[in-house]
């Protein structure tokens, strides 16, 4: 298909489905939103007892006509995109398609409410609608931060991940040791780890504690050391983000004899050819 | 009413009540805040059965006398100032007129105890305090650091609530799997979103916990995951503390012979070429 | 007594018991630490029945060989410094002095054990020791972070009381609400400022939870809105501390010609007189 | 053994032992990380009660070869290596001993589950891989910054083991003073201690709570107070880190003509006077 030769449908059905510049462009996307929220809050609902005795139908209602909308706007999305197979096959593609896959196919292996994760994958097409709300840049800025961070927080997660396991292994021991009066909770080494992962990050549920004043020393330890160790991660992103900051200093004038850029914003010549900005 | 037609004694009676630059101005907002932190004390001490039983009627009296305090003062704020209507309609107008209103109408609704939330938000009437201990630029400080973090905040709060979605959904349906022996404490989606919350911000109450070897290990996942994802704020705060903090001494005055910035705000001489700026 | 006549043994003793910078002084220094931990130690293990059982008189043994070394040292500081009262009222002076009295009171009091937590306060007396490993420059830095940062901290910490009752009484109302068939945890306001504070600072015990569906709600908000709030102190440390770090590009030259002092450390004219550095 | 007259067998061998630039190096390196993880993985499972009934002998059998491969690895180091009682006697040496030794001893101590944290101990090999994934730099950036912030670790870490002790000593008093009526949970410092340092670090487990009004309110405090505290650390690696990246994009080049300093890394002229650096 020639980009010039294109029916103008198709272009208008395009800016309205992918843009949020038009008027009804926006109302797509509102409407978009609440199709959304409708039909996670019944996929969540169903599954509370009480609720689903009552209004069961209602929600599988909703849960129907969202369906259905949403493969309309699948088929739309496909007609309206110059090429179809690589939209199908991006990212937003397949998270469209499996936003209403599983609802037909759900039925065939015996329970309608199956999928709830799959069907909860929906959600993530509410980034999308983000740049209704001009929050694209701030996106870009957090992600930026992250990602900038990534093989830090990757060292990180190793170091965090060797000691999970080597804190998980010391407590089983420790704890059966001491565990002739007491029955620890630490039946296994997975287990152990479990506890160490809860712990280790401030979470503590606390179904899993030592019972041994040994188990509880060492637990204390191992609090102080994670703790240290956990808040690491917290400084790369605060670096990252006050970086992102101090930058906004460098002014984004471009020498006009050279096109150097990235000068400081206090700077009179540039640094590259010593000419006068 | 003509600005300057108002009677004196309004002007003074504004002055102290609104102001805190007067000695009587002073004792006015010391002594509203003693009544303010008495009778929210009151009002918790009532639920208390122990204390309700022996000192019950002083508690009640303490609240009657507040409340008519409150309502002598909501009258005289109301004729000081200029624009009654402005004021009344007013964020601060509101929680004076809450914080005595309900007292009156409590009674009729069976039980004086009740609309103890709506009673306790006169404490919000502190913050207007706050400027007796020179505390509002630093107020401001913080909410201006908070303001200018507010769309990555809401950027967050949205990562956060479909990640806390999607990971509930996977709980419930990774529990219900291996359920067979032990009974689950994820019985639906929306107390599994619960569940998400209070571990993905390390509250971890431990009232609903993975009983399963996989749930566990979904657990730990995904309480990794959260972990990573939750320290991002604090470096939004951070970023932008530390920059307040650094645009604070540097003047933004530039030198009228070399054109250098970035000058300490006590300079008087251009740190550059030394020529009086 | 006037200073130059001081008895020579008296200069030698305060550089002994004062100072850290002789061989006598660090001996000094090291026994007091071991003497402090060992008493300390003793206190604590004095409360477990089962070693209390077998160890106990050494533990009273140790008790007081602490007691009066510490008595000794407390009349050698009176005795080697130059005004007795001004220590002996010094903080310093405090802690020293019921370092060891409350062991002689104690046994009047019926226990032995008495005044544990007042006994426990010897503990502040390592801070002194510090300067024996050079943490004081360290201690300073953290201590002038922590001290510049009051004034957002008194902000932050009224804002988090506020918070927290408000948020304790909407839950006690919540609870009670849906209270018919479950018995609530939240039995008065006090009791749910407690959860509150527990919950908003995300230790989470776990000892009152919401058992009503609506309770689970109030309290993931609340948990959101708490996460967000607690966040923000950590911004004002790092922001302090990276201010800190910042301010050592200040050079500690000195005007020449006009003694100004806090230039940057790239200046090469006073920023005070204009005059060459 | 003259450096050049080794054998080029053995040049050969420590290049694809110790260095990762070679294909085989890398080969080396990738199957040295499977046996690690998955000896690990053998000696958790172990553990586990009912897989050790199904696959209690496969799981002995990897643990096994893995062992074997170790015992021959290290022989291959020590062969490799130019002084092996260097190697022998380094971190990574007495690691790689410690990661087959213990498996080998084990029987003889009854149990071959024995020894598990020192055989865990082997997972720190990791780290040595870690060149494999050129995440050499940014460890070294994360442990500098810790290593920086080392002394105020240290500060902090006596500061918060002072406070913990007179926290929970002050609990044990309150509680045992209202429990007349409750059990107390606090049944000695040290538990008390256990406690506080749960608390402190927000872990809260919750198998040790107040149970009395007064031990609640202490504890609230204890909470707020130990919050403030535990902030600080997170501070310290920001400041570092935010400093690493600073003085990373900023030369320590003077301009030679106009002094001008703090000039980006990729500058060729002064950004102040417009002469070539």
């Amino acid at each position: 298909m020639e980009p010039n030769t294109r029916a103008p449908w198709r272009e208008k059905l395009h800016t309205i489905i992918f843009e949020a510049d038009t008027r009804a462009g926006q109302w797509f996307d509102i409407g978009l939103l609440v199709a959304i929220l409708l039909s996670v809050g019944a996929i969540c609902l169903e599954t509370v007892p009480s609720i689903e005795k009552e209004y069961g139908p209602t929600l599988v209602l909703i849960e129907w006509v969202c369906t259905i909308l949403f493969t309309i706007e699948y088929v739309l999305r496909l007609v309206s995109v110059r090429r179809p197979w690589k939209y199908a096959l991006s990212f937003y593609g397949i998270i469209d398609l499996i936003s209403f896959l599983p609802s037909y196919i759900a039925p065939w292996f015996g329970s309608a409410k199956s999928f709830a994760v799959v069907r909860a994958f929906r959600l993530l097409r509410v980034f999308r609608i983000m740049k209704l709300f001009h929050m694209t840049r701030e996106s870009e800025v957090l992600a930026t931060a992250v990602w900038r961070a990534r093989s830090k927080i990757v060292v990180f997660l190793t170091v965090v991940l060797i000691t999970v396991t080597i804190a998980g292994t010391a407590m089983y021991e420790v704890e059966r040791i001491g565990s002739a009066e007491v029955t620890s909770q630490f039946t296994s080494i997975p287990q152990s780890i479990y506890w160490a992962v809860v712990t280790m990050t401030t979470v503590g549920y606390g179904d899993v504690v030592p019972k041994t004043a040994l188990g509880k020393l060492v637990s204390a330890l191992v609090i102080l050391i994670g703790y240290s160790l956990i808040i690491v991660p917290t400084g790369f992103v605060s670096a990252e983000l006050v970086d992102a900051k101090r930058t906004q200093n460098v002014s984004n004038q471009t020498c006009p004899y050279c096109m150097a850029e990235g000068h400081l914003k206090d700077a009179t010549y540039c640094r590259r050819c010593g000419k006068p900005l």
